[in-house]
């Protein structure tokens, strides 16, 4: 069975592709068996993440790379944990305008995630997506999300080339690039360039790359604005730069497999929580204890406690059981 | 040994309640035995999350309302895990002025935490960080983070009234309050309100709470200009106000328990995922696993299900090794 969907998939069944990521969303672990399978066929794509606050222009960024990138023959794939993205669902419905270059062609695939409520992380999903498009034969892969909290910043390390967009009059935001925007970023773009204070925000971040340490990748600063096409063919050039400097230095290859570890790590604690999710909602004594911190009975400590008690047979993950105290 | 560390805490012990949120922070599972003890302790604080984009003036805010609490004697705590703050060790050193009330008043607590990295998300550390400030005696504990990821959502889940500050002319991201942050505010602020557009933001704000079904808490949408103290009594009488409504509606009392469930889950979660990653870092048999992951020997859909095995007797854990196929 995993074998014939398999073949479909690889023949470039649309449908199968769409259904496997549905099923990788709602975290169905009985897709393991096909995306082990997907995963030996992966690696050959070049993922870009792009990350900045809402409004800063992404999405038309991402809109105008996808027509360099297919006027190149490269097949692409666009996956959106954007809240404020007109790719989401969260978007007015106006916003959908913005995405031209994405409708009406079939080697372009876009795949918007809710960015909500998932069991164990939004990081996990977006790397299996990212997995599908890559056996699905996309050979540039875009995943867009803001870029602030801890989340983001997980599902940006997904990325080979990841691009900063920021905006003139940013201000205070310094701030929150120099806790750790900084780090991640391979290319800078300071959109919507044409408004006051552009100059002074490239300014302001080649100055903070300054404090790179020598001999690292020195992120360029480009001005674009992006709604007017302007600067993009020097973002996309930058990328292609970016790719080969990766190539050329065996990082390409290192942070793959970086990656397929913590992917490793991350679906064993996906299983794990879905497994303890799923036990309290189904065995009585379970859910009894459950309903009992509820109700103000019993310390949420205790509660947990008793439930890893019962699931689990190994004394180690109850680690306080053992009289632990306060060192 | 727990007993006397209690006792020291409860009688205000500064060291140890420091050295307990270092632990809870390190996601050390030795100190759930007192954990347990000042959970049983909690209850009374009234919880206000503050959260908004970088630079919008939440720690200014912060301040001129950790004055108004001082002055009418509640005690004060405050979690900060944004980070652009000034409470955070990412933001620039100038900064910390503007904290000016939370210094030399031992009857504020500041805490911040770092908010990347931590193994099973930063919400569990959040709500113990928070527990141990209301056993502490605080009656006021306020959470600062930064309001779009999913991590930021989570950890404003402890709030029993939450505050989101908005600048005038944000244009676009009314996007992402309409995908969720709208329906987690009790009250809307709108700082830098001498700014253009202030009154703008505050009736596009209002036209989005029309949305809001009838009988609902209808937020307030406040304009400040919290630098030189303007509009901050209304932020602070909306927030006695909406606590009045929780306390007269039940709904204090429902939402503890609720968050006493979700700390449960949360605690469960973190000690099972800890246990993971000892044992892949301990056991050679599963430290060869991983390796062989790292090196690309073998797919990480192979080694999660492999180490699974090796770590729980549960066959149910390991679903996909009955067969599973994609449906």
């Amino acid at each position: 069975m995993t074998k014939e969907l398999l073949d479909k998939f690889l023949s470039g069944d649309t449908f199968i592709a769409s259904k496997l990521m549905k099923q990788v969303e709602n975290g169905d672990q009985s897709v393991w068996p096909m995306m082990r399978e997907i995963s030996r066929r992966t690696g050959n794509a070049h993922i870009i993440g792009i990350t900045g606050p809402p409004g800063a222009g992404k999405s038309t960024i991402v809109d105008k790379l996808i027509y360099l990138f297919r006027e190149n023959h490269y097949k692409v794939g666009v996956v959106c944990v954007d809240p404020s993205s007109p790719f989401t669902g969260g978007a007015f419905l106006g916003d959908r305008i913005r995405m031209s270059h994405a409708t009406g062609d079939k080697d372009v695939f876009v795949r918007s995630l809710a960015n909500r409520g998932a069991l164990g992380g939004l990081a996990p999903r977006v790397k299996e997506i990212v997995q599908i498009l890559d056996a699905f034969g996309k050979e540039i892969i875009i995943v867009e999300t803001v870029g602030v909290g801890q989340a983001e910043s997980d599902v940006i390390h997904v990325a080979d080339t990841t691009l900063v967009v920021e905006v003139p009059g940013m201000g205070d935001r310094m701030q929150a690039l120099k806790a750790g925007i900084l780090e991640i970023s391979d290319i800078f773009i300071v959109n919507k360039c044409d408004r006051e204070g552009a100059q002074n925000t490239v300014r302001d971040l080649n100055m903070m790359l300054d404090w790179l340490p020598e001999g690292s990748w020195r992120p360029k600063v480009l001005p674009t604005n992006a709604l007017n096409n302007q600067g993009i063919q020097e973002v996309y050039d930058a990328i292609l730069e970016h790719k080969s400097m990766l190539i050329q230095t065996n990082k390409w290859k290192e942070q793959r497999l970086q990656r397929s570890k913590n992917h490793c790590f991350s679906m064993m604690e996906q299983a794990v929580i879905s497994y303890i999710h799923k036990k309290t909602g189904e065995v009585p004594e379970l859910k009894k204890i459950v309903e009992s911190v509820l109700e103000g009975d019993l310390d949420p400590y205790s509660g947990a406690e008793n439930v890893l008690k019962e699931l689990f047979s190994s004394a180690e993950i109850i680690k306080y059981g053992k009289g632990g105290q306060i060192k």
